[in-house]
């Protein structure tokens, strides 16, 4: 496979730069397309004429990659799945995080808890997949509870239920790959704006890369040293086929 | 054309609803949904295999109706269109509209102000189309200036450039239809969530329905007296066809 990366330290510069003063974009609007970005890549690998199953199992973390899970499970819903969401972690930081749930309940997707048992719904009868919004690209090892258990479950079910990872494998590292030993292998990766290193350590026969985030002109993705990405008609991602 | 529509009254509650504590929604969530639906189906109406031209005028209005045209325009960007945005009267309300001008000048798509010369941009050889988002469900007659001039111009220029009316076709009353002499007559009109009464007025003949929005359980839309529009995979809009 051959794309432009962009490393750890540069992908923060671009985020920042989109929601600084001079760009204006809102977490709001950036989340919202980047959840629908992550929505429509599963919609796409798992149509609903090649399934039997709806359910997602969605696990959010605490950061804005959770917040991208978060949008992207209610957003399912409207496409015809029957999400469930594991939020162990809260963000507190952020008020929109909370209002983020609130439209969860509204769409009636359940939000589990530290205390609810989320690994029932970690069964193959049911999933279609798991969709892995728990660490993006400002992750720094190790991982601590209770993601590390989460983890150790998701290696263990992987065989059996797809993983649809957001932006980056939770547990890789952004720029190096999957340094730590038993890394899980996602099925799906959706890398955000512009793919960060780890997506170059992928196996294409293993993994589906898909590319999504579609909300920067030309002019800055070459700022950042790539070309955009060849989105077709109104597609929120494309899907990077290896060569 | 048989759909259920909902009057202006309630339809600015149902928006009231969305965005209030309970559901909690932002603004800048449910705008940059409802701009990407409009942006989607002038895609769907005038796709690249059938255009020579690519420049589209956007009419944004003070209100939220004008914010929808702001995000469409940057989004009409991403999909290939060469935007130009008339945006005679800022909104100075919302802090958050500086910001969509502010993404508008990222993506180089010009924004004219009372003083610019918009109607060089109403010229049939190099415009695909117009986007009338000056006013919305909220709209109250009659039509004060500038927005009275630039109907007229519309008016005068609508059987040689095709005009995408957002909502409500300004100048339209929301509940009853063109009641004004000399109003509008869309090519193309994207209701936002779920049709206004004017929109059982149009002929479809003359003006092609899509219903855009994509933002609502089925409860939600059965609590207001309507169903769920058959949207499909991941599309936000979907087109009414007569029966």
């Amino acid at each position: 496979m051959s794309f432009k990366t962009l490393v750890s330290k540069q992908a923060a510069l671009l985020d920042k730069d989109l929601m600084g003063p001079e760009i204006g974009f809102t977490l709001e609007q950036l989340m919202e397309l980047a959840g629908l970005s992550v929505a429509q890549a599963v919609l796409k690998e798992f149509p609903r004429s090649q399934r039997t199953k709806s359910q997602v199992l969605v696990l959010a973390g605490p950061g804005n990659n959770g917040g991208d899970g978060l949008v992207c499970a209610r957003l399912l819903k409207l496409f015809g799945f029957k999400p469930v969401v594991y939020y162990p972690k809260h963000n507190t930081k952020a008020p929109f995080f909370s209002k983020l749930v609130k439209q969860l309940k509204f769409f009636k997707v359940p939000v589990l808890n530290t205390d609810d048992d989320w690994l029932r719904y970690l069964n193959p009868n049911d999933t279609v997949c798991v969709v892995d919004a728990l660490f993006g690209f400002s992750f720094k090892p190790p991982v601590r509870e209770p993601f590390g258990g989460v983890l150790n479950q998701l290696r263990q079910a992987q065989d059996q239920i797809p993983i649809v990872s957001v932006d980056v494998p939770t547990g890789w590292d952004v720029d190096e790959g999957p340094v730590e030993p038993n890394c899980i292998v996602p099925k799906v990766l959706v890398s955000l704006t512009v793919p960060k290193p780890c997506a170059l350590k992928i196996d294409p026969l293993e993994t589906q890369h898909y590319v999504g985030g579609r909300f920067i002109p030309a002019e800055f993705a070459n700022k950042y040293g790539f070309e955009p990405f060849a989105y077709e008609n109104a597609d929120q991602v494309v899907k990077l086929v290896p060569e």
